[in-house]
């Protein structure tokens, strides 16, 4: 389990939130622009119900996922890393055995775009070991 | 999702029969012996409900898993290769795109020992996706 | 070493004859559409002086590696995967212990495209391990 | 290139030196203890020469490793996942892009032992892209 169990709910939530945008994963040339405040607002309730945090010193969001062992915590950065290279936008990530410390932002505009929204949803997914 | 429906029973039972023999995942010499024949015969008696076949042409075990795309599939597969590594026990495997088709065998005896057991069941267990 | 070391001049005459077309290696619509006959022979040719062969049953491309180990091995798979999943242009392939065995079609074109020759050129600079 | 020009003398003394013990990957239960002062004192000669620190603030050693892209990197960080759940041995790393930052230290001892120096020798030829 990679969250703790309480995020369930709210996992599930932020996914159909996000889903409601229909919204493929493939990256867009809008992808890449700075969130609207409405669009930040709304995003960052789902994110932080789902167990992100806002980062105090940078327009980042940030989630530590713990896993049960160095295996599952692998697995699950391989396919972060293989959808990360697909979408062109890399996590900064730190490792130690069953934990991974995420965090997103979008380096070239200084802050969130829709393609960090996008990544994070992958990553939710990606993080249920059962 | 990385198997048929009708396989999760089997592959529960499956799962419950291995830990039965409470052994860790850790290798033990005898884990290189060949399989006797009623541990043999009660071994592929659970595998076959899991959707494991025998191949006839060698003393071998195959299954095929389907993913839903290649991100699951290459993500089962680093899970599949750190454990591999872990026991020094490798498989054979094919893949294309969301096809993953593996033969297990202990190519040092020539036929079914307790790693090639214990590798098929956690194939087993990291072949679930949600 | 991934390849026998009479390869590798065919090798560093296949990367220097691909670069000289000087493409990206981001996928173009272009890239999805069969050879022409001149573009074929021509890079068949480069290719097979790499070590790479025609399959005669099938439109396709073959070579196998051999590497020290399975880490190793698998290591070059760890990238390609990133590389295929970032081109969405992915390969069959086969792997026992140190031995990768790759096949490069375009499925959905029935023969080779542009992007089985980007491929294979990036498969090449990923095989060579010091 | 895994690291500056410069390091490359130093990281081929470095493989020479711990090439000298003769030592096997394989862990063994002596590798779990404390190096001795003097093991210590010539080990971390070697290591600082191929680039490595000692971390002020702890018992452990550092480096930084720049690739050319993610691609590089994260094929790497497979290689060095695999050794480090075959020995069970696992870093602390945090990852961007083209950049991996490695820390090495045995937290069940509280400082460096023989398989933090036998990770880092695997790190460096792991490291090495051509």
């Amino acid at each position: 389990m990679a969250a703790a169990l309480g995020a369930r709910g709210a996992r599930v939530r932020l996914l159909a939130a996000l889903r409601g945008g229909s919204r493929s994963l493939a990256a867009q040339p809008s992808d890449s622009q700075l969130l609207t405040p409405e669009e930040r607002n709304q995003i960052l309730l789902d994110l932080k119900n789902a167990g992100w945090s806002e980062l105090s010193e940078r327009n980042a969001i940030y989630k530590e996922f713990s896993f049960k062992n160095f295996n599952q915590a692998f697995g699950f950065m391989s396919r972060v890393a293989l959808q990360a290279e697909k979408i062109n936008h890399h996590p900064e990530w730190f490792n130690v055995y069953n934990k991974v410390q995420i965090t997103l932002t979008s380096h070239d505009c200084g802050g969130l775009t829709k393609r960090d929204v996008q990544l994070a949803k992958f990553i939710e997914k990606a993080s249920i070991f059962v």
